[in-house]
């Protein structure tokens, strides 16, 4: 019989939105009649900017004429696209990007987990605590993790990112070879300034870490120094990898479009010691484990960035962030300490009165009726915390902010 | 420094397309007033369908208004389409899948690499030789394909398919835990009967062997006696996964949708020998590395299965079948010894006079200025054949089959 892979079987049987959901479904069919607001996966809600479906449409009828049509388009991407990217959110930073560092994708979630595909096993990983769950689990997959012992991966370096130290990540302690840095972070909020991340960057020049720079969330960023892309940094494209997404910037959630960067600068090493380079691998493994993003979405994605789109875009974000500031002031007026929610669309709520996250989450849906993300469903430091989503409706966002406040 | 994934520096650095475009190119430069005719790489030519289009459209509408805006959606799919797929591809064959056992992707190409990722490194690996690249390629990333030695990979086993054994593969001669068999076969052209099939099923019953059944052609298929899905011979579930495409059927190949099946009683085993269902693994991997399938491509893919969506795909595949017959009859009266192109859209030709593949490729692209893809890239058993498309225009193929002709 064929061999699975037996890393996946160490993977926790339990995924943390699945049993949230199982929490949420009990207290509905007890309580039929209360209208429960979530606030705990971080999806969008508004519609697709419209310059965004005006490309589609023209994209569809273009695949309706013989002349127009396209097939197998370019497997890292189309020009216009990778044209479009380089020239507004690298080009204006100063960040010289050339095209076939640029690879279209069908998210950053497909794509920091596929990632590991070019990567030895024997690698050690870091990342910060509380953590985004896909980075840990394709680990595990992977055999990168160790074993799950004590509520933490005996092969993962957790560094810890709590009120106590500003959510500011200390050096690891112990040598890792990879390190997942997520900024503005999910879930936490929270970000670096500059300073803070050319620490990192010149960490990671000193001891040879490969950092994954996941900035999904970087078109959330209000203050004028917090680094929207890692290669602001010198010497950053000698050591990073850097993860974007059109899911949370445009509301392609269900579109799926994203990007990442591989410069060509950026090398990874044989066990004896050979220089590789990544970009060439991972265009390797586009070539032949990939067949391009659609053409349609491609057509969206580039919209974003024309006149029309980015003003549509910056109105979602607004929208976004108008709700984060919403639910920051009545939290703290409520005398929550509250965490995030100022350059990112994340709260991250300390639970009141030593309770657990998960104490909380129960509170929070029987007498709140309002669903939020335990922290400790991020990591070991998430304890004692819960996450809340600036990604809701208006009205709900108000509603659900006026029942914390009489909890 | 982090170490890299060595066995992708096995694979061969020239990538079969990539060897032909330079060729070509090369061609053009010389001869830049000569009109190539391409009937090369298997990419569809004609217009996306109306049908599909339409359910586009209002797709694309929907996502901008906030009421039927989607996001993320279900990781394995929209039951909309999952019903589909099952109420016409498989109810009406007598095949019973479950909703759960369906998963819809971005295209067969990705589904037939991933798989991969559920899978142990040491299990060993049987192709029908010739062979589409991505079988052997993604495996050789995955440290499963041994060493390259004198044109094959010492830890696969080639099942040579050639005119001399009429294109039907012999059962393996040492014992393999992963075969991959792909009908319509691309690249002869051929089929297997039912029969034909039954006995490899047989076989992988009796021996422990997971098939991957890529069926990416099956809308081709024109005899009563070629089965459609693997699932048409009975035991099938227990030992197959098959690999479905909207790619050639409906010319999403710039569109990017396909699906698969993993039976909820196909099981793996660990190394102790405990049984694990596969379909559990691949749901658990499609929940972490993946984030679904865009919702427009979704409803274009449920358009297919519509009254006028089928009369537009019956209408595309007869297009290209006419390609087909045109060919086959134009080589046949030309001398040629030709394979396929009845069940399938792909030919596959003798080379004449004992040349090698590449010899002939550059005889037709010299003097006939027609692009065939050599037999010889698909593996060893291709040696002396050429592969021609039947996905051209109409009008080009008949001008391909008088060049040939007059060759």
């Amino acid at each position: 019989m064929a061999l699975v892979n037996e890393h996946f079987l160490k993977l926790q049987n339990n995924y943390l939105f699945a049993d949230i959901s199982k929490k949420v479904d009990a207290f509905k069919a007890a309580h039929p009649r209360d209208k429960i607001i979530r606030l705990g996966i971080g999806d969008v809600t508004q519609p697709l900017p419209e310059a965004v479906r005006t490309a589609m449409h023209r994209a569809v009828d273009e695949m309706g004429d013989r002349d127009t049509f396209r097939g197998y388009g370019p497997y890292q991407g189309y020009p216009f696209l990778i044209d479009a990217i380089i020239g507004n959110d690298f080009a204006p930073r100063g960040i010289a990007i050339e095209p076939d560092e640029v690879f279209i994708s069908d998210g950053a979630k497909c794509d920091t987990g596929n990632i590991g595909d070019i990567l030895g096993c024997a690698n050690s990983i870091g990342v910060t605590d509380p953590v985004y769950p896909v980075y840990i689990d394709t680990n595990v997959m992977a055999g990168r993790a160790g074993n799950f012992e004590a509520g933490r991966w005996n092969g993962i370096e957790y560094i810890s990112c709590t009120a106590e130290n500003n959510f500011i990540p200390a050096l690891p302690s112990r040598k890792v070879d990879i390190l997942y840095l997520c900024y503005p972070n999910n879930p936490t909020g929270t970000t670096l300034s500059r300073d803070e991340l050319k620490k990192w960057v010149d960490y990671a020049l000193e001891n040879d870490v490969l950092i994954m720079y996941d900035a999904a969330y970087e078109a959330y960023i209000q203050d004028a120094d917090v680094p929207h892309s890692i290669y602001e940094i010198e010497g950053a494209k000698k050591v990073a990898i850097e993860f974007r997404s059109f899911s949370k910037t445009a509301g392609f959630t269900g579109v799926r479009c994203g990007y990442n960067i591989v410069p060509k600068e950026l090398n990874g090493s044989t066990l004896e010691g050979c220089s590789v380079s990544l970009n060439t691998l991972w265009g390797r493994r586009f070539t032949t484990k990939f067949n391009g993003t659609s053409y349609i979405t491609q057509r969206g994605a580039e919209a974003v960035y024309s006149p029309e789109g980015k003003q549509e875009v910056k109105a979602l974000i607004d929208y976004y962030m108008t709700n984060a500031a919403i639910m920051r002031r009545g939290l703290i007026e409520c005398g929550f300490d509250v965490y995030g929610g100022e350059n990112a669309p994340y709260i991250w709520l300390k639970t009141p009165g030593g309770m657990s996250s998960w104490e909380f989450f129960e509170k929070l849906l029987n007498e709140a009726k309002l669903v939020g993300t335990p922290g400790v469903g991020f990591g070991p430091s998430g304890e004692g915390y819960l996450r809340l989503t600036a990604f809701g409706d208006r009205n709900e966002t108000l509603e659900a902010v006026e029942r914390l406040s009489v909890l």
